[in-house]
């Protein structure tokens, strides 16, 4: 279960783009899973849960993986039983459909750990 | 060029031990990197730096690892050519040898992954 969204390719949005409105960020949040919300219609947030800290590192390591194959970076925090996320598109100074993509991408990822 | 701190046993200080005081976590901070800092005699905090994402996600395997075979997990962030890592020993509410140990394999891990 996991959003269409998920399918779209991560496509930088260009150094002159617009970063996404509130409206906009709302209805692409409605996309994603509960692990996200929207912070100051400038980033996107997630917590993802885990049972232990190796399933954490490992889910970390799949983020990693993502993040360089998209060349799309995220912050990225682990603790045990506990990975954030905070991600924005540095390059607009704020959230492009890209940030959504990757997001909706992780939540697949997290899907695919947990089966 | 690592503390011979990084060669001592992590050793859980047991939940009736005492916390470090100021002067005793001084005299380990000594013992450490320039990438650590005792903050409020409670816990460590280090920010370790890399050349791009994927070194920094290496080291955090890296630390990952041992925070596994220690069975002692620090909280790490991981972003774009930085690591920080902060630590402290839950069980005394503040800081033991053990963390200072810890902080001083971690130093060793950097080293050796920038060789």
């Amino acid at each position: 279960m996991s959003s269409p969204l998920a399918d779209e390719p991560v496509e930088p949005a260009g150094d002159d783009a617009e970063p996404l409105d509130g409206d906009e960020c709302a209805d692409y949040l409605d996309e994603l899973g509960d692990a996200w919300e929207v912070v100051d219609d400038h980033h996107l947030e997630a917590s993802y849960e885990f049972p232990d800290f190796e399933t954490a590192l490992a889910f970390t390591n799949d983020v990693g993986a993502l993040a360089e194959e998209e060349w799309h970076h995220p912050d990225i925090s682990l603790s045990w039983g506990e990975v954030g996320v905070e991600m924005w598109s540095h390059e607009v100074g704020g959230l492009t459909e890209a940030d959504f993509v990757m997001a909706a991408r992780m939540d697949r990822l997290y899907a695919d750990a947990g089966e």
